[in-house]
Parts: C-alpha cells; structure tokens; sequence
C-alpha cells in the first residue's frame, strides 16, 4: 500500500525562509507566530498521515453508493474521518471568526490542503468545495443568509457544492437551461438537471447547501441571463418544519476514471426551493470569484499528487533490486543494485522532486497574494499589486501545474515498471486521480484563452507589466550573486523568451485572432515555466544565503541541486514553447472541418 | 459508447502506395495482388468494427474473473468472438502453410492487427502472444515439437504466453529462480511463480502452451543459465492420457489500471512437466526473437489506440455545441458552434493525426524489414540491410510510440472535457488501455539503454550507417522536388541533429558511462522524431506525385497537411532533447541517493 509522510520541512522553508508568513501582523489575522504556524503544519501531517492516507486505496476500490432510497454513501471510514477533520477544526481555518473560523491566511490554508490532497485527494474535495461555497456566500450573501449558512459550513457540520454544469453545457454557461421561478415570499422554485456536481450527496453532513446557476423567467438570453441560487437539501434549519427534505435529489453517480471516493452526481432540481445570492443575472461574477479559488486549489491538488507519487516511487526506486549500476555494483553483497542507481530512474525522480518544489513555491506564493490584495491595511496600489499577480497566474497554476502533474505521476508510476499498472502499488491511483485535474474548473484550454484572452489584456496589461516588475526587483537584488547567477539569468532570458511570445501574439493577434488561441497553451506553458524559474530563482536565494551564513543543513544544498535540474533540464522546453507559438494558426487549421 | 471505423484508406495508402506490398514475389509469401491485400483488410476491418469494437466498452466493466475452481471466465461476448476470430482464420495469416498458415506476410499482419487492437486491445492480446509462441517455436523447437503444437497454435485452438517475470524479478532475469529439474523420460519438471502472465488461463482454446523461463540444476548463475520450457496446460493432446492436467494453475489475476478483458495471472508452476525449447542455458536467445517481434507489436497497439482515440474525439468535436468561433460563428442557428472551431480542440486532433498517420507508416516500415530480413532471395547485404534497420528502429517503435500514444490519448480524452473523465464515454479507457503499453515488453527505459548501449554500438555501428544511407538516398530522390522542399529540408536538418546527439554520445560514453544512460530516452525521442520525419518525407513524395500527375483526391492535400503539421509543431521538440541529452549526467546523478 503507499504511503503519505507530510514534507513539512520544505512547506516550513516556504512559509518562514522565502515567504516569511510569521512576520506579518496585520489585523484580519490571528496571530502569526512561528510556533503556532509549525504545530498546525505539523497536526495537518499527523491528520493527513495516519487519518486519511489509510483511506485512499480502499475508498478508490469502493467508491461511493447510490442507495436504493436515492442517498449516497461515502466509502469505509470516510464519516468517521470526516468527523474527526470537524472535531479538530480542519474546516475552519482560513475563515472568518465571526462565523467561528480561525482567521488564519489563506496560504497557511494551502498549506494544510495540500496535505489533504496528498493522503485523499478524494476525501479532500468534500471540505474543499464547501470552502468555495463559503467564499461565495461572504461575497455575495445578505446578513441573514450569512447567519444562516455560514457558521454550520464554516464548522463543517453543513457541506456545499457548486451546480454550473448541465448535460448540453460545460464551459459555454450561456447555454444553460436550469429555470428559477419566483414565488410569492421572495423565494425561487428551481428546475433543472445539473452533472458533474462534486459532493452531491453524501452522507458526511446532515445538510448539503447547493448554489445553483439558474435562469429567471425574464432573463437575457446568454451569460448576462444568469442567476445563483442558495438551495439547501434540508430546508430551515429550526423550528417546526426544521429537517424538511427540498425538492432536489442525486440521480446518479457518474463512474469516473478516478477519484472515485469523491461522488459525482448528477442532481435533479424539481421545483425545489432556493433563494437568489447577490443580484438577479449577476451570478456568474459570485460564481467567478469562487472559480478563482478552486482554480488555485486544483493547482495545488496537482502538486499534491505528485508528491505522493514521487515518495512512493523514491521509496520504491530505494529498495527494489534490479541490474547493476553502470559505473559498478553498488550494493555487491545484495542480487542487484537498488534501481535507483539507474539514471533514467533518477531521471524520472529528479524530474517530480523540482516539479513538487517549485510548484509548492508556486502555489503558496499564489496563496499568499490572494491574502495580500484582501488586506485593508496595505495601499491600493499594494493590493492591486497581489490582484494583478493573482489573476494574472491562476489560470497558470491551474492549467500549467496540472498538465505537468499528470506526466509527473505519470513517470513515479513508470519508475515501477509492471507493478505500476497494477492497482495494489496505488501508482495507478495517483495517474487516475490528477487526470481531473486538466479537465474540471475549466478544461486547461480554457485557462490557456482566459490568460492570452482576457489576462494579458486587462487594464492595459497592467497585470503583466506588474509580474515584471516583480522579476526586475528579483534580477536587481541577486545580480550580483555569482553563487546563484545560474538563477539569475535562467530568469532574465526566460522573461525575455516569455516577452518575445507576448509580442508575438500582440503582432499576430490582430491579423488573426486563431493565432493567439493556436499558440495559447504554448504561451500557457511558457508562463508557467517563467513563474517556477522565478520561484526557484527566490528559493535559491535563501538557501544560498544559509549557506553563505555557514548553515550545514544538507538541506539548502539539495535545494540547490534540485532548482538546478529544473534550470538545466526543464526549463529548456520554453524554447519549443516559443517556436510552436509562432507557427502560429496555419499548420492548425489547415484542415478542413470535413476532413478529420 | 465509442466506435471505430478501420482506416482503411490510409492503410491502403502505405501498404500500395508507399511500401508497395503487392509487387514482391517472393516465393515465400502467397500471391501478393492488390485485390487479395485489399480483401483482407476490408474483411479484417468488418471483422474489427462489428464483432470487436462492440465489447471494448463492456469488456473493460467486466473484466476477466477467476471461478473458485482457478479456472478463468473471460469478459461477456469474448468466447464467441474468438470462436469467430478462428473460423475465418485471422489466426493463420502471416505463419507459415506447412503448418496450416497462409503465408502472408508480416506486413499484412500488421495492418490487420492495428484494427484488431484499435477495436479491442484487451481481446487482441491472447491472439498477439500466441502469434510470439508461435515464433519461438518456429525457431527454437524440434521437427517434432513443431509438428505437435504448431497446428493447433497456428489454427487457434490452442493459445500460448510468455512467462518470464516473477515476483523479484523483471528486466533482470538473470534473478530467476523458478527451476527445471531434468527427468528420466527428457522431460522436465518445472516449478516457480510467474507473474503478469498475459493471458496465463482462459476460457477461449481448449489448450494453453506456456513457454516458461527456468534455471536447470547446475545451471551457470545470471542470465547465461537460463533455459526455456514448452509447458503445456493439459498434457497428451492425443490418445489414452489426453487433456491431463499439468502442475499448472493460476492463482490470481492482477487488477490493473486497464486491459481489464485481458487475463492478467500470476502462474504457479508445481512440479509441471515441461519440454526443453533450444538449448539448455540458451533460452533468451529464443525469447529474444520473440520479444522483439513483441516489442513492433507494441508499437502497433500504441498507434491503434490513438487512432480510436482520435476517431472519437473528431466525432465529438463535431458534434458538441459549445462557444463560438472567434473569428465569427459557424453554426448560427444552433445555439453554439461545433468545437472543433476552436484552435485549441484542432490542435489536439492535429496532433493525434499526425501522430497516427505517421506511426503508422513507420510501424508498418518496420515489420516490412521483417519480412524482408527473412527473404532468402534476396542478397546477403539486402537482408543485412533490413535486419539493421529493424534491429535499430525496434526500441524506437516499441518506447517511443508508446510514450506519445499516452500524449496523445490524454489529448483525445481532454477535448471530451469534464466527458473525458466519464467512463461511458470510452475516453478513459483509451488512456488506460495505452498506458501499458510503455511498461511492458521491456519498460521504456530499457529500450532506450538497447538503443544507445546496444543497437548504436553493434557491428561498430552499421545499423545506423544503414539507416543514415536510406535518409542519403531519400535526400537525394527528392531534392529537387521543390514542392516537398519543406520536408526534405525537415529530414536534413533532423538528421544533422541526431548525429550531433550520437556524437556527444560517443564523446561523452568515454569520460562517464552514466552521460549516455541520462540522455538515453532523449535520444531515443530524437530517433523517434526523426524517424517519423523520414516516414513523412516518403509519404509526402508519393503524395505530391499524385497531386502533380493531376490526382484531385483530397486525400492526397490532407496527406501534405497533416505531414506539414508534424514538420512545423512536432519535429521542433528535437531541439529540446538535444539540449537536454547534453546537459549529461551531473544534474540527473548530483542528488545523494540519501536524500531522495
């Protein structure tokens, strides 16, 4: 069975050595020490390893069961593990405490979820799609609805879903058909069937609160046309009717590729009640804003498997005996060498180690602007700072850093050989699992038009020219650190490859548009590439600067050694990046729409 | 549920155009007319599409089970086709009519294969490993040994395997243990553990013939003791003993990610009596043969799931409305645009295509040399010439079609979307199905260390002096042909590339051995590139042809446009792995096997 052992000494060099969380004192957070950053660290690893991690092969076995009378159970110990996860608090750590959260930031939530994700991505979605479902009703909710929903949500008692997509439509949500009819007291009847709705039912709450995009009778045709509706599963909480079971039901359970512990449902919407959030035909922008979130989240989800994936394949390449080190055995007395000491095996290993370290960076850096730019205390050119930098690189944590983590997992289970593809050794989990991860909350070709579509353009580019400044602080600042110049300018010429591309698109763009879509998961992938050279770039500062200090920790040296194999070795790809990006739209629409 | 339709166009546009099958006349194949060749692709295609590809999808849900007796029942529908797959003699095409074969050869199996394992991978398997028993066989065994088995194996009453793995020992069998103890009679009694036993019992033949590595008593240790056995499931196919049971029996099937409707087994071998096959202490030069004729097939399987993969996401991608076109609508009147309008959705169909077409022409290329190797009309040099560049291109079909197959699934399945992920859909079984196809027969890793280590070096290199003499005629044939210019450029430059990269080998092999295992798969993606390029070059030669002898079949303009496709958006990557290979050892090695 694989296992799960937290990396809490890399999540530590994160938080203090580079980002530095524990120094910040601004008021909408709980105290930040050190001491109090490190325990929670380290109860997440003890939660995420001896809790959930036992439970990820035996929940993909089992799945989740639609019961006769329409209900859904979660696998073997998932409520078990549920209620332990409320008893110590897990859900609330990053809310508000006036509806009993822990006004922790947002990147020390990453931090835990990431945890999460690495033991039981599966299990981890339940808690994961209520906390998006609790963004939204802060943004967009009354204050009774805040009162009502959010305190039972925030403590996990409640669970919530989000419901975009119907069967005709998934990405184009001007399609949608679910119809809301206004009632007499204020509230809704809602109608419609919506797939693919994570969490559905279950049976680890005892209430589900779904926010339902619908359309009112009246509404525009198209996306300017929709509307977010509140519609719990048990309807009023207190009270005589409190209990009463709503007019919204799980139809099924779709039989996914993985994740299989995590229910998909389809659920059907039969005149059920539900209440509008925020304005009529303004949804979207509330949807929008909890999409933003899950986005980052899917990128963290990504580097989680991968993770998991690499301990399993290092700990694997460790012991398995096989063949003999090319240079000469090193293991004489045994029947072959560990496979480790095979180069492509390490090849593959090196490869997850600086995807898992520059994305966990990456990740968390992303967290931590989502925290920044929400800080009253900073200046509004401060927070568009860490809005731009956020919008600009979440549609690249979600499409870059999961197109990467399924040729990650992809590789630890290659590491295996045979065993790899037998479900037991769990490689083939950790495969299926983050294969969602390119596909849901917007397929990666999406995040691709969202940066080269709207993100480069916003504000006049502003986004872009801030992330730049941010790299010219970074080159100006090391420039003269011969230990680390290999960072330094495997930074600058990305940035200028990078600048090259943007150019390219803002030249061609125009003549035509096919040029800029061709090439967007190109440009996609060389942003992504350009952020971990960045982080890296950060990461090698500090770890240089303990070495300079005379620190022996052998950790700063594989830090080292790890961004230098992203340098040297993956990095390079942004040059292909670039040249398939200025081939521009011929060679991809050549073909006749008949042809294929 | 997913469907298939033989590409049988393009199959006839390799095997008549381009390679030309129908003018041999050697005496060693039957009547090779183009009408024969024709009928039998089309009756493999009607076979493929309408008895096969209907039980992929149920195939996969079912999987194989093992009864409480330890016999194994094979998915729903699979009896039934097998029984149909004989009746009309697929199983007989390309062996040999001394034994009830139709000498064909193996070229034409290959075409037939491809559709076979496009429709059903899982069925296609337990035909595929008779077809290597067949071989060892054909070349190892005695007039005796031929006469009992290959009748039978050829008709497909009886089936075979290949069992080499067992529980602590995979690509180094020199680790084997399971033993042959001689017997008094000649024959031996053979016990050990197998696993991942493709095949190792089912419910199809009456009979299954094993051929079993084992180590006789005072064998030599490591691989030069290794002997290989005839085992038969049921002893005595004649008179009074027939159908005893050997000490032969399966003691689980493996759950794997995939290939569900193929039979997984670990085999347990209790005192079984067995038949020498060769010489003593000289099975894995028979096994050998096998597994490289394995190893093309490989190839073929991973180019035949891509081309269903493909097939599947074109129909849907015409068929989902969703978004509209940017650069103005296509479908007005529908309440969204196909989306194969988006360049994103025809890149990735693009990729695939080109892909295929190209895989397939190499794929079929490279059992071509097969049957050309083995013609005794032809002059020594000839059959020099076609062993080296099969030899040479194997490893490269084999690892490095079965590394893009899965790029290419994933792509397939990703322009499903949130469907992809659907098990319904049939998408995921696509990607699950391919992804054995880089571990078996020899992981991916082990065919590029044969190819550096093994096929570059031998006879001081001529394979690829052979291979570089091909591109030098090629060259030349079409220099001046100005209209394919682009192409015969593209393989130039390729060329050049690869002999910088094998350059930097030789130079670098010296100083550090482990310089050229680092770089190993990137060089055999380099080669794959390349010889992909030549593939192109040749098909595009023929295809030009047409068009300027005034040919106004589109499918000729299609032919250029996807092989431009390849020239302009894939062929680029060979940079990058020349880069990477000579980044050499240091980055992949520098890391302490401790920290890991």
């Amino acid at each position: 069975m694989p296992s799960y052992k937290a990396p809490v000494r890399d999540m530590q060099f994160v938080l203090h050595e580079v980002l530095k969380i524990g120094e910040f004192d601004y008021p909408q957070f709980n105290e930040l020490d050190q001491d109090l950053i490190n325990g929670i660290v380290k109860e997440g690893a003890r939660f995420s390893e001896q809790v959930l991690a036992p439970l990820n092969l035996s929940g993909d076995r089992e799945g989740c069961t639609r019961n006769q009378d329409g209900t859904v159970s979660t696998p073997k110990g998932f409520r078990a593990a549920y209620a332990s996860l409320i008893e110590n608090g897990w859900t609330t750590l990053v809310h508000d405490s006036e509806y009993g959260g822990q006004n922790m930031p947002r990147v020390l939530g990453t931090a835990v979820n990431e945890m999460l994700a690495s033991a039981n991505t599966a299990f981890s979605t339940y808690q994961g799609l209520t906390g998006g479902a609790i963004e939204a009703i802060s943004i967009g909710g009354t204050d009774e609805q805040k009162k009502i929903y959010l305190p039972k949500m925030v403590s996990g008692e409640w669970a919530g879903t989000m419901d975009l997509t119907e069967p005709h439509c998934g990405t184009d949500l001007g399609m949608l058909k679910t119809r809301a009819e206004p009632q007499a007291d204020g509230s809704y009847q809602i109608t419609g069937q919506k797939i693919f709705i994570s969490g559905g039912d279950h049976d680890l709450t005892e209430n589900i609160i779904h926010l339902v995009l619908a359309r009112t009778p009246d509404a525009p045709q198209g996306v300017k046309g929709i509307s977010l509706f509140i519609v719990p599963k048990l309807l009023e909480s207190e009270g005589e009717g409190a209990g009463r079971i709503n007019g919204v039901s799980c139809g099924a359970i779709e039989e996914k590729m993985g994740l299989h512990g995590s229910a998909t449902c389809v659920m059907n919407y039969d005149a059920a009640q539900g209440y509008l959030l925020g304005e009529v035909n303004k949804g979207l922008n509330i949807m929008f804003v909890m999409m933003n979130v899950a986005r980052v989240g899917v990128g963290m989800q990504s580097l989680a498997q991968s993770e998991v994936a690499y301990q399993n394949a290092a700990l694997y390449a460790a012991d398995r005996l096989q063949g003999r080190a090319i240079t000469g055995p090193t293991n004489p007395e045994g029947p072959g060498d560990p496979i480790i000491v095979h180069p492509d095996v390490r090849r593959m290993l090196m490869e997850s180690r600086t995807y898992n370290e520059g994305s966990r960076m990456l990740v968390y850096w992303a967290s931590l602007q989502g925290d920044l730019e929400g800080t009253a205390e900073r200046s509004q050119a401060e927070r568009d700072c860490s809005s731009d930098l956020l919008g600009l690189i979440t549609p690249v944590v979600k499409g870059y850093l999961s197109d990467i983590a399924l040729k990650r997992t992809v590789d630890c289970q290659q590491v295996f050989g045979g065993h790899g593809y037998i479900e037991e050794w769990g490689m083939s989990q950790f495969v299926r699992d983050t294969r969602i991860a390119a596909l849901y909350e917007g397929a990666n070709g999406i995040q691709a038009l969202d940066l080269v579509g709207r993100k480069l353009a916003m504000n006049s580019g502003r986004a872009l020219m801030t992330l730049n400044a941010q790299l010219d602080v970074f080159i100006a600042e090391n420039n003269d650190n011969e230990a680390i110049f290999d960072f330094v300018s495997a930074v600058e010429s990305a940035r200028g490859k990078l600048t090259d591309g943007t150019m390219w698109i803002m030249q061609n763009g125009a003549v035509d548009p096919n040029n800029v879509a061709a090439g967007s998961v190109d440009y996609m992938h060389m942003m992504g590439l350009l952020a971990l050279a960045f982080m890296w770039g950060k990461m090698a500062s500090v770890a240089q600067a303990q070495i300079d200090a005379g620190n022996e920790d052998e950790f700063y040296t594989n830090k080292l050694i790890t961004g230098r194999y992203f340098i040297r070795r993956v990095l390079p790809l942004i040059d292909t990046h670039l040249a398939l990006l200025k081939t521009g739209a011929e060679p991809v629409m050549a073909l006749s729409d008949q042809a294929f």
